[in-house]
């Protein structure tokens, strides 16, 4: 079956959801800004269509809209979403308004195609139902639309019932649809079913454009996709990197590049900024990136055992299934007490060569990595933290600066009606102390704001560096707020940005360690005292 | 090809190796304790074989399996993973020596089947290799294990070179091997070529079981174990939750459900209890398990759109695939600005009956809702707080304490050369005040003893109450320090858990309002005051 359609075409359509589908997950949110900076980002990548918006139901969707009017896009056309009308009247129907007014070229309109479904949720007729969606198409046609139409619960829908179902896609066939998507809208169809439906479709509708929509309850959206395609769908619906209700929508991050290198299709997308797009995106929407992530995650070609870190330098397909620049990823060795140490030789290399596995530096930093390890430390994410703990152990360290002291305080309600928190620290260079304090929204934003002002009477390029972004997690779970907490600070400068830890119990002091690692990364690797 | 295949074996063997495959995970490492929990946990469970760790290459495993002798397992299995002897004289090979020392009834052996990489990476002839498989899988047999045959690169190797990866398999099966498990060791695999491959596999050796060990880097492994199964497959290798190396291995708690729902097979496990062991193994291994987590997330049967909500609550199997409990999981409405009226009413239901959509108290709380969100609060996971809010609105209620003041402090050197952080509140109950002090690890768990201390003059039924978690996020991403805090409590007395929210530039401040919430949740759900 599969060797059959190797023959269909190979151009595929890429059909983002993120601004709509996506937005139904927990936790996303998308201010009219962000989604005009995600369609642009889309749009750069080279997805084909970008649904952005359900008009009616939202009205800050309808804005998007109107300021996207003035937009010229390279290569997507701008989709707005809705449902088939509720009466037979579409012309006058709110929702069929609303996605007139988005003026958009293209149109999604949904209906149902599980008969029961529609007597029960929708408590109309079968046959009415059908006409609806004629309705619906046909006026949507007149009006100069390319219309998709999504056939909901079609896959449950058509073992309940396949004559319903495929009347409801011959109905919006014979009103002149453009695409039709068939819809796994509970996500929980499996892939040889997804296959043979898709196949029996497109031999039912030999001249229809098919697209796949899939949901990721049963793990296996990316697969069903996949399925659907080779099984004759020629346009995929997903979201960039998976987000949508319950467990996501199919995750576009994972289809395009297994279609293109796997299987030998062409979804006109630029992948190697794949990894760059899904950040980006992942960025906006205010969500972590999961490392991970196929592709595109940190950790999609990390590897962390011995062994496999030297069967991949000598052979790199054995633990990489493609090159990762392909996908705009990179190969990564995670630093940790399993890693062995071919990974931390390879580590301080870097910074001093000449080195073998059986120096004894490699096993001072192995035996010091795990005291830190169990002390919470992790340096898998913290590079900067880790080569200041070699230099440090290694006798290669000359600090810039000394903390003696810091005092931070929090008071409700503020003092002065504006800050609750200040602090003040003191620190020594070269025989010289320097007492500065500031105020901040909270400790960590005055501690870092008196640090840095007790730093500049120093080292005055304290200017060019900034921090990019502040992550806490607590860890021991169980213990409640008595637990540990681990700061992780990302800073950079003008060139590069660099990533410190800190651990401790008490979450000024965690962010205090990271906060000063930064500083000493940072003033240590470009920068002489002045 | 699937339909053929229905007529396969019913009973599935799970195979779980979080403890081992899953600890090459970044940021996952198990101290000897974690192993015991898990492998308890697993085999309350069903799972058949539990992968309990590589005595040779990891010392700890084999104190592990050292603990383990003496300990009487219901469902389970113990196996030691380790390689094929490095020479023709297993009984001398120190890896094979640690298989057996583990004591283990079960030892899983890997060899590479991919020719190349057997001369590239292995550095030896091919025959060579196939000798010590054969001579390994003989002496191992010899000793009464029970030998599975853990064929590494599988896939890859099959494609290259047929016959040689036939080769591998055959050593093995004249040596009187009990499993042959096919792995996709670099996770580059797609369903199709899965299933054509293992189809063929289980024509070729029509007597030998057949597992299946795959990797998520397509984000097909679950996709993969399945069509497996389907064509011929009578084991699944996976991790619990999908645990492992780069992006993870086959999730078992996605495959077991499928296999046993939605292909009526019996992988003779305890799936109503799916869930609860995922959130165990989750907390085990200090990892979150995901919300989005196909069956057994906290959102993988959760609905925010305000329509996917009306048609749910009409027909559940619209937008749920499965019923929730079958997998130990339930429903959940998610409140948030785009969940509509209907979420809202239902959670009003609760505290107000007769109450419709059009009713002011449902408009107001929408209203407050949205204002809440923009600040960044999400009650969809802090219900009590969500509660309070509707209270308070609706001037339903009467607080049980008021906070007049409270300073935190932060002393590094700590003065007292012990606790860096101290705090002092003043709380006013019916006119009465009472001020408090306490120190603690860090300035929110000083804060949390000084107000417990308070609450208990007026309250000693504080006592009953303690919390759990405590968790902190960073929002608007891109502003560094001076960033927004969300930190999420979850609190429990003798009968239920709660959680609650608090949203501030100042962690100590959000992590105060949280602190707060939980106690006046607490005292106002189940006690008066004495």
């Amino acid at each position: 079956m599969y060797t059959e359609s190797k023959s269909l075409p190979r151009k595929i359509e890429i059909y983002d959801s993120t601004l709509r589908d996506g937005s139904q997950s927990e936790g996303i949110s998308f201010s009219i800004n962000d989604k005009k900076k995600i369609i642009s980002l889309l749009d750069g990548f080279g997805v084909r269509y970008i649904e952005a918006g359900n008009p009616f139901s939202n009205p800050k969707d309808l804005k998007v809209f109107e300021e996207m009017k003035d937009v010229k896009l390279k290569n997507a056309t701008l989709c707005a979403f809705g449902s088939t009308a509720r009466s037979e009247d579409p012309e006058n129907d709110p929702g069929i308004r609303a996605l007139l007014a988005s003026g958009t070229d293209a149109v999604a309109i949904v209906a149902k195609c599980r008969k029961s479904q529609v007597i029960d949720i929708l408590g109309i007729t079968p046959e009415k139902n059908l006409t609806y969606i004629k309705k619906s198409v046909s006026y949507l046609k007149s009006c100069g639309k390319e219309v998709i139409f999504d056939a909901e619960h079609f896959f449950d829908g058509y073992f309940e019932d396949s004559d319903y179902a495929l009347s409801c896609l011959s109905a919006s066939v014979s009103a002149g649809v453009d695409v039709l998507t068939l819809c796994d809208t509970n996500g929980g169809t499996l892939p040889h079913d997804i296959s043979s439906v898709v196949s029996e479709i497109s031999k039912r509708f030999p001249d229809s454009r098919l697209s796949i929509h899939c949901h990721d309850d049963c793990a296996c959206a990316v697969a069903n996709s996949i399925a659907a395609v080779l099984a004759g769908a020629c346009q995929v619906q997903g979201t960039f990197i998976g987000f949508g209700e319950r467990c996501g929508n199919a995750d576009l991050s994972a289809i395009m590049p297994a279609l293109t290198i796997k299987c030998g299709m062409d979804c006109e997308v630029d992948l190697r900024s794949l990894r760059l797009t899904a950040k980006q995106i992942a960025e906006i929407s205010n969500v972590r990136l999961r490392h991970t992530h196929p592709y595109v995650g940190k950790c999609a070609f990390a590897h962390k055992g011995g062994m496999h870190i030297d069967a991949v330098q000598k052979c790199p397909s054995s633990f990489e299934h493609i090159p990762p620049e392909a996908v705009g990823n990179s190969r990564k060795y995670l630093v940790s007490e399993v890693s062995g140490r071919s990974t931390i030789l390879a580590e301080l290399g870097h910074l001093i060569p000449d080195l073998t596995k059986s120096s004894p530096e490699v096993e001072l930093i192995t035996a010091r990595l795990k005291e830190r390890e169990f002390e919470g430390y992790q340096y898998e994410s913290a590079s900067a933290s880790f080569e200041l703990l070699i230099k440090k152990e290694l006798g290669l360290w000359k600090s810039p600066f000394r903390v003696i002291m810091y005092k931070s305080n929090d008071d409700f309600p503020a003092p002065d009606g504006e800050q609750q928190a200040s602090a003040m620290i003191k620190i020594e260079v070269g025989g010289k102390t320097e007492l500065s304090c500031a105020d901040g929204n909270g400790p960590v934003n005055a501690i870092d704001g008196a640090l840095r002002k007790a730093l500049h009477a120093f080292y005055p390029q304290v200017d060019l560096m900034h921090l990019n972004d502040y992550k806490v997690r607590v860890i021991d779970l169980g213990k409640n707020t008595d637990s540990k907490v681990r700061v992780l600070i990302d800073s950079s400068d003008s060139t590069s940005s660099f990533s410190t830890i800190g651990v401790s119990c008490d979450i000024i002091e965690a962010s205090f360690i990271a906060l000063v690692d930064s500083y000493e990364y940072f003033l240590s690797k470009e920068i002489s005292p002045s």
